[in-house]
């Protein structure tokens, strides 16, 4: 694709833009994405054929963890390292997030001139589709466009964190030493999810503790030990330990591949994707036709007066929708 | 129904030795609900043409806010009006629950003697087709069962507390004076689902604050006076404030079934189970084709391989399996 092919699709022709580096088309294309639905499903389409190389790192964990200092340090250390970066931030609670578009404009502040490094608050409201999504469209994008690392920053508060599994190709889960954080995490399925585990602000009280608390719910955890989640100490606001959470991450992404572990992950998520696609298009479909369908509609008026049970009802539904139960 | 209309439907005679007062028969369709789907449906269907003239009461809250207590108290209270009582408790996180007979026996123990009393707390594990599914199950069964008033227990956090609209008639809300509970409380959204709050442990430092908090919030809210949640004032554990909650649930239901509302949001809740039960069972049956069908599998691969993108894939699938796109 070169800046020359220009189509009649508009949204094509954005996207070519976009491919040939140039950030107001980038921006608007996730504009696109967060509030329409149909933009949404023609950029992926358009993405597919050259998304699959980026790394993709998810960073989630409980509001105030450190984790969008975290993710504008490893921006910098993947600079170091000659990589273009694309940073997602989904995290409706972040001052960044919530679409806020000068919370944009403070995070890219030190990185405002620098075209290898694309950074972007995920809008949580009118998000169409809704925000997992966009999340993850929003990704192909950025891997599209070439961005050889991902940073996608989500709050681990209740179903968001389990949305990041289905996006990312490894997950460092950001803890502080603070009472019942640990426990809370633990509770919200952190453990199952982290491939890292970060204690940030590793200077305050109760990190040690926390550290040893983490080690001892893996020691106790049966799977291989070269899978587990390999624990770091960081204070992400002096720098510190960020070099070797960068080091840990590249090295954690290079086992996965040796192993074949990541085929294997993203063929998981692709299909996982696909069955939540078909699932909510047919669920839609549903809706409309229980609202429209003449014969649908006295089923439910049966409902609704109480002639007809919900479950006799639904049976009698489905039969008329659904091809392969005739 | 007659002890004599025995049948060569196991399910059916259970139903109809329920129907007669045969306690442990009750106990056995519960059991049956909960392990198996089809006979959740079959109970459904006998049940159906019976049920309907229960009032159901809700009542949920945060876990330790004296929910357990309040219903123990309601049960008395409806006992001495004379009426028929049912409880179901779907707290995963109270002592009585996650299926627990030993719960059951405690929280009977006042109760075991009366014949027109039934407690059951519904297994978290193993519910087939979810608590949700169960829990409404439950509450139909009792209502056929000739039930005059079911009181229904759940914890007001994360998406139980909605589910709470979906079968009570009202829903009380209780909640503790502890900092921060009125905010969580809130953001939960228990604030749209109630129809009663209550303060419980009302002689605790901060009961008079929570109180007027919630007062001040009410004030803010446009909806018409009448339709305003009420806020009471218990001590739970003496029986303070009982009689009036007992009271206050009667005449709100009564206001609800003369201004016709109370037909209308059971109307409400047969449409919205009809659409949940049709959309889980296409979904189930998506999964199946999605893993049987040959044509399908194709589409599936071509994913997994990366020659398909997923919003491709998913609207062939959704055409081959959907009546009315063709």
């Amino acid at each position: 694709m070169t800046p020359e092919s220009v189509t009649a699709d508009p949204l094509a022709n954005l996207f070519n833009r976009a491919l040939n580096g140039d950030r107001r088309a980038i921006a608007r294309l996730f504009t696109r994405i967060e509030n329409d639905g149909d933009a949404l499903r023609d950029v992926m389409r358009l993405a597919h054929p050259h998304a699959g190389n980026a790394e993709i790192v998810g960073i989630t964990g409980p509001p105030g963890a450190g984790k969008s200092t975290i993710a504008d340090r490893l921006v910098h250390a993947a600079r170091e390292d000659d990589r273009t970066i694309g940073v997602l931030a989904v995290d409706p609670t972040s001052p960044f997030s919530g679409g806020s578009v000068l919370g944009d404009r403070i995070r890219m502040r030190d990185h405002y001139l620098d075209p290898d490094v694309f950074i972007r608050s995920i809008a949580t409201k009118g998000a169409h589709g809704g925000l997992a999504a966009v999340c993850r469209a929003g990704v192909n994008l950025l891997d599209a466009l070439g961005k050889d690392l991902i940073l996608v920053e989500t709050v681990g508060v209740g179903q968001t964190e389990l949305d990041i599994m289905g996006v990312a190709d490894i997950v460092a889960v950001v803890l502080v030493p603070e009472a019942g954080d640990t426990v809370q995490a633990m509770k919200a399925g952190l453990l199952e999810i982290a491939d890292i585990f970060v204690v940030n602000k590793a200077d305050r009280d109760g990190a040690g503790q926390m550290a040893s608390a983490i080690r001892a719910m893996l020691s106790l955890d049966p799977m291989p030990d070269e899978w587990k989640p390999r624990l770091l100490m960081t204070q992400a606001h002096l720098g510190e330990g960020i070099p070797e959470l960068y080091e840990e991450t590249r090295l954690r992404l290079r086992d996965m591949k040796d192993a074949g572990r990541l085929t294997e992950r993203r063929k998981r998520q692709a299909t996982d994707e696909l069955t939540r696609l078909v699932t909510s298009s047919l669920t839609a479909e549903v809706l409309r036709a229980m609202s429209e369908d003449q014969a649908l509609l006295k089923i439910v008026a049966g409902v609704k007066s109480g002639d007809l049970d919900p479950y006799s009802a639904a049976e009698r539904i489905a039969d008329s929708l659904w091809r392969h139960s005739t």
